[in-house]
Order: C-alpha cells, then sequence, then structure tokens
C-alpha cells in the first residue's frame, strides 16, 4: 500500500477500506509517511468528506495507535462523558465522583480552556495541589481504589489522534465533520469504556448555534461510536445563557462543591447532571429508565458519600480536600468585585453565554493563546438567570479579576452580553434532546 | 498575511489576490512555511481548482522565484519551445540551430525522457562529450555568442516550481490544469523571452488522447502566457503514430543531422519542424505570416548555415561535432538488431505511439525509472508509416537493442503495435490546429 495512491483515492472522492485507513493512522502514528503526504489526505478528506464506515474505520484506528487503558479487572461498568464545550459548565466535576459513589468506574478523560470556553482540568488545577497529569498506570490504579479519576489527555492514548490534529490545527482542516467525531471518540475508545455520554452545547455560547447542526452532530457521534462498538447516548443542552450559577474556575469548583453538599440552587446546571448521570447508569446497565437513575443519584447526595468521594479524589490527586469542607477559606477569590446591575426595571431577556465567556477570558480566567496564565479566582458568580424579573439596579452578577483593567473589560463585556425587556420571555428548557 | 488563512481560502473555493499567490510561492522557494502547509493548499487549489487570473498570478510569481536569464543586451528576438511530449518527437534538435541560423536568439530550456516519451536531453547526450548542465552565465554567453543554447532545467531558473513540483508529485496533486500551465510557463518566462511556441500532442502516445482536451490544455496555456505578457502560439500536432522515421536517442540524432542536411525524407517530421520554425519567427516579429517564415527556413537549409549552426552549438557544449559529418561513424548503434516484418499485404493501419515508445523503453532506449540508464544506441528505425502500402514480409521497422531479452521484449510490444488492414485507412493530418 502507498500513502500515494491513498491521496490520489481520496482526492477522486472514492471510498477507503478499513485497512486502508489503518494504514494511514499507523503511518501517521509511527512517522512512517511525511506530514506533507497526511496533510494533502486531510484537505482531500476535507473537501470530498468521508463516509460512516470511514469515520468508524478511522475512529477505530487511532484508537487502537497507542496505549489503551487497562481496566479489564474491573466488574464495575466504565463510563466516561465527553461535552462540546460551554460557558459554566462545570459538571463534569460533580458528576465523576457522584457516579463512582453509585458504583461505576469512572476514567474521565477532560480537556482545557481555549477562547471563550472553560476547561475541566483548568476549574481542577484551581484546587490548590491538584494534579491532572496523570500516568497511564496511575489512573488504572486509582480508578481501581476509588472508581474515579479525573485526567489530561495523554499522548499515549490515541496517539495518532495528537499527530492529526495537529497537522489540521496547522492547515484549515479541523472543522470536518467525520474528522472531528473520529477524534472525540478515539480517545474515549482508548478508554475501554462500557458507555459514553454526549453533551452537545446548543446555543450563543457553544460551537453550533443551530439546533438542526447540533443535532447533526450528536447524531454523528452516537451512530459512529455504535458502529466502534461503544455504547453512546448524546444529550443535547441549552447554552444559549451560562449553566448555572458561576462562571469561572475557583467559582465554579464551589458551585460543584456546593450541588455535592445538597445545594441544588444552581437549577439548570443540577438537570444537566443528574440527566446525564441517570443516562450513564443506563449505558452502564445499572439502571433501565434514566429517570429512575437521576432520582438514586438525586438521594445519593443526601448520603454525603458523594462529596467523601469527591475529597477522596482531590486528595489521591494531590489536591487539598479541605476545598469541600471550607471553600470560602481554600478556594482562591480574586480581589476586585464589581456589581453588574439592571440598568431598568422588567425581565432578564438576553444572557448571551458567549460573551459572557469572552468576558470571562478577558478578566483572567480563561486563555486567548494556549500559553496564557489563568487567574483561578477570577470570574462571575450569576444571580439572575434568562427570564428573571428585574429591579433596576438589582444585581444580575458578581464580577471578579484582579486586575483594574481586566475587571473594566470584563464588567464592558458583560454590560454587553445583557438585556432587559419590559415582557416576560418564554421559559427556556435546559434539556433539548436526547439522541441515542 | 497567514498561510493558514490562505489554505482555509482556497479551501473554501474563494479566488486568491495576486499577493495572497506571490506569498504562498515566496514561502514555497524560500521554505517560509512548512511542507505540509503548501501540500494542504496544493490539494484544495486541486479541488477547487484556480481561475485565469490566479493562474497568471502563479506563473508570475513562480518565474520570478529564482534567477533570470538576462538576455537584454540581445538585438535578436529570444523564442523558446515546449513540447507536451511525445514518441520520436527529437525536432528541437534541429529546430533551434535552424532559428538561430535564421537570427533568432534561442535559449532552449529541454527534459528528460521519463515513461514513454522521450527526453531532448537524452537525446543530446548521446553525443559524445554533448553537456546538459550548463550554469546560467554560461548559457548566456552562448546565446550571445552564437544564438543557441540547449540545456536542462536549471534549480536556479524558477525554484518554486521545482520546490511545488517535487510535493504535488508525492501528493497525488500533478494533474492540475492551472498548475501544469503555470508550472510549463514559469520556467519559460524566466528566460525573459520575446515569444514561445507550444507543441500540444494529441493521440495514443500524447498525454491527451482526445483533440477537445489537447485544446483546452492549448487554449489555457496560450491565454495565461498573454495574461503573463509573453506572445504565445501552440500548434496542435498528431501522436498518434512516432513522429518521423526514428525512435530512440542517437537514432533520432541521425535524423536531425540529416533534416539539417536538407533530406526531408521524415516528411511529417519535417511538417512541424517548418510549421513550429514558422510561427516561431511569427512570434519574433520578423515575419508576418508563418507559411512565409516555415518556406525561408526550407531555403535557409540548402545554405548549410543551420548545420553548421549545430556544429558550433555541439561543439560549445562539449560535444563531438564530427556527428554531423559522420554519424555512422561517430553515433552509437546497439549491435543487436531484428526487422519487424508486415504480417499480411494490405495497408498499415495502427501504429501505436505510446506502445512503440513503452517498447523502446524496453529496448533501453528510454527510462522506468529516474535512476535507470539508457542505451543511446537503442530504438528504432522506421521504414513505414501510418497509410503505406504494405506486402507481407516487407519490412515495417528495424530494432535496435543491446541486450538480448531486452530486444525480445522491445520486439514483442512493438509487434502489439501494429495492425495491417485490408482497406487503406483514411490520411491523417500532422498539424490538426494552431492555437492563438
Amino acid at each position: 500500500m502507498r500513502m500515494l495512491d491513498l491521496i490520489a483515492k481520496k482526492r477522486d472522492g472514492l471510498e477507503h477500506a478499513g485497512s486502508e485507513i489503518a494504514f494511514v493512522v499507523r503511518a501517521a502514528a509511527q512517522d512512517e509517511v511525511p506530514d506533507y503526504q497526511l496533510s494533502a489526505w486531510l484537505m482531500a478528506a476535507w473537501l470530498n468528506k468521508m463516509t460512516r464506515g470511514e469515520t468508524v474505520a478511522l475512529t477505530r484506528a487511532m484508537a487502537r495507535s497507542g496505549k489503551t487503558l487497562r481496566l479489564s479487572g474491573l466488574r464495575a461498568p466504565k463510563v466516561d462523558k465527553h461535552s462540546t464545550g460551554g460557558v459554566g459548565d462545570g459538571v463534569s466535576i460533580p458528576l465523576a465522583p457522584l457516579l463512582a459513589a453509585a458504583g461505576l468506574a469512572v476514567p474521565m478523560m477532560s480537556g482545557r480552556g481555549l477562547g471563550h470556553t472553560g476547561g475541566t482540568l483548568d476549574k481542577l488545577e484551581s484546587i490548590p495541589g491538584f494534579k491532572v497529569r496523570i500516568p497511564i498506570p496511575a489512573v488504572e490504579r486509582q480508578v481501581k481504589r476509588i472508581g474515579v479519576c479525573m485526567f489530561g489527555q495523554s499522548g499515549d492514548l490515541a496517539p495518532a489522534d495528537g499527530k492529526l490534529y495537529a497537522l489540521r490545527d496547522a492547515t484549515a482542516t479541523v472543522e470536518s465533520r467525520p474528522l472531528i467525531v473520529a477524534s472525540i471518540l478515539s480517545k474515549k475508545l482508548a478508554e475501554d469504556l462500557d458507555g459514553l455520554i454526549m453533551d452537545v452545547k446548543c446555543g450563543s455560547g457553544a460551537f453550533f448555534k443551530d439546533p438542526k447542526q447540533a443535532e447533526g452532530l450528536a447524531s454523528d457521534l452516537v451512530r459512529t461510536a455504535c458502529g466502534a462498538g461503544l455504547s453512546c447516548v448524546a444529550v443535547m443542552t441549552d447554552m444559549e445563557q451560562p449553566l448555572g450559577l458561576a462562571v469561572g474556575n475557583a467559582l465554579e469548583i464551589r458551585q460543584a462543591v456546593a450541588i455535592l453538599r445538597g445545594d441544588f440552587a444552581a437549577s439548570d446546571y443540577a438537570e444537566v447532571l443528574f440527566t446525564l448521570g441517570g443516562w450513564m447508569l443506563v449505558l452502564g446497565r445499572v439502571e433501565k429508565d434514566w429517570r429512575r437513575g437521576a432520582d438514586k443519584l438525586r438521594a445519593l447526595i443526601a448520603t454525603g458519600k458523594p462529596l467523601a468521594r469527591f475529597k477522596e479524589m482531590v486528595r489521591a490527586q494531590g489536591g487539598d480536600a479541605r476545598v469541600a469542607d471550607d471553600p470560602d477559606k481554600f478556594l482562591p477569590v480574586s480581589r476586585l468585585r464589581r456589581e453588574l446591575k439592571a440598568p431598568s426595571d422588567g425581565f432578564l431577556s438576553r444572557f448571551d453565554a458567549k460573551l459572557i465567556g469572552r468576558a470571562a477570558v478577558a478578566l483572567g480566567a480563561g486563555r486567548d493563546k494556549r500559553e496564557d496564565k489563568i487567574d483561578f479566582g477570577a470570574g462571575f458568580v450569576l444571580r439572575r438567570k434568562l427570564g428573571d424579573p428585574l429591579r433596576r439596579g438589582e444585581t444580575i452578577a458578581e464580577v471578579y479579576a484582579s486586575d483594574p483593567r481586566r475587571l473594566d473589560e470584563g464588567f464592558r463585556l458583560a454590560q454587553a452580553a445583557v438585556s432587559v425587556a419590559r415582557a416576560r420571555p418564554k421559559p427556556r428548557k435546559t434539556i433539548l434532546k436526547v439522541v441515542k
């Protein structure tokens, strides 16, 4: 088999056999063909697309391109979650220990924030001492011991994906549905899971604004995962406004702790948490009905076990578990604080998630460039959500930053993110659709 | 300007500005962007095509990417020729000194044979001592002194073309009309010419079998050259059968010498020679009518000046000029000889140029791989041409090789290349069309 022939085949819009896809992926992982051939093939795949069969083959080949998690000794069902990225979406943080407390094994592989969306790894690192770069054998040991580990993608798992992603990033071939799907799923497949839940966000702060497009991705992910032998359900959730009542790293950890303590004030956040969790119990074949699973998890919180599991995880990964006992004392908060107030009486009719995400980056809570440092204590605490009645001068959000110029810029962006209307807007759904 | 944005633009089917094309070409020539970005752009250009404006800009930018010939001191019009490649097409070899003898300056940049088509440089090298790798300043001096130099493409002229061609060759992006046109023309543009003649071959032994496609290329070449400020005429010529009466390196030099001595027995070869030459006199503004130009060149042969100019050129480039006085003595002929005979009475109705070309390679006259050595004395002397009457057992061609196995294989292929029919076939035209 010659790479040149495979490039020509994709260029001519023909379908690759599984063995041909496997050749490309192996060549990429082992540097057996030059990058300029891989990038020509990627561009041909971008323009001529890939069939479902090719996408499944690509996913499988990338999953097999390096090490895989060895959790076969475990009797507990193994589940993980992937989110397409949003603002205020720290749901993974309480979800992982909650499911571990419910008896599942949760090797949770997460990412960093870039642009207006936050990253679970950054949020976890706001816990003093918490480590997310964990070698594969240590992940395996921790999952076997306490049922949960939250870690960053390692170059050892699905290395072909890392190689191809870097090339795609440099050759304008990132936004290809089959390549995106294969990239997401290959890393999960390498975890040797029994089930995967996808949170596909939709709205101003999401990759997709259009529900049709979001559903297209959800459907592609579920079918490709299924084709590759991984049970998968996708839940489409609203990202028109930030999720929950916190945006920012330590602020979201605080919210995660509150939820695990039984404070469900962040009602949309709680709904996403229990809906995803309920479906994960179904995927793990612990429950048949996701609603029963969700109820079970809600009740589990009251036992204190999920909070205890969270603390165990924090300790296991080198962090200071006292953040769960006294967040005010052990989590950072940026020293400057300003209140965003309602400019008039009415109802909160717009709370633009993307602008709030950009405002959070401006405050220091995120990154513009990969090498930017994060101010863990910066961000927003939200006091109002879409549809809430407002009085002029009432506080909509508290704004935190460490630097006056950053505070000004973030505050200005946040002002632009809100609108107040006279009429009460139509209530919004948080869970838009389930694709399975 | 960022290469990433330019890749995305071409990927999305948008038209590049001239400055953007210039950026890509400069980046390629000076290794300022990685090859994997260039190849992604090439694949996008292959699939989304390029406009005439982009092709002109690409041609110009590649022409300017390195050194150019400096012949501005010359008063004589500067002309060159390009052929799309054929079998038995050694026309350049008498053409260059003929036009020099007619007062034109002819810096003739030629190529090597690969596959079934022969290469002018290989043919010239069958002259003992003849050198084709000549530094640019020496080309300039020789053209100024004797009006003609036949040389191989130098890495100094249009280096961006060499770089991009190598990448195209490795990424299945060779066969793109705009990229082909720009590649051909950029090298010629770097010669600082007043006129360029294109010989676009059409038929079984040519890149194009279909006259419509050949005409499409001819038209693209002429219009793009014109857009880049270079006067150009394309002559479409027949390549259904081998041109002339010789196929093979030294055998074609022998034919070139015969023509320059006034032996016009190879009538189709002579017709191509004088037609191209006539048009080159028009391009050089020496004649208004190509037929008058052709007649003038035909008459010029009788003066002996073109033969003398050929000998001067051979001497200037280190070759043994006695090949022009006594070809039998000074040119190599392979020692094994066999005659291809007519299997029955009738007319020669098929003389497949591609098969004869492949047979010549089998005999040792060409290359399968770039590193193959050539047997200069191998090939065919043709005694009959398409449409000629045949008696059973009459010789159609003499076959030469140095190795018995090669002789067998070439002979077998040549047998497969000919057919004899009862009825006299329709006469064929040699000159199919002129595109200007």
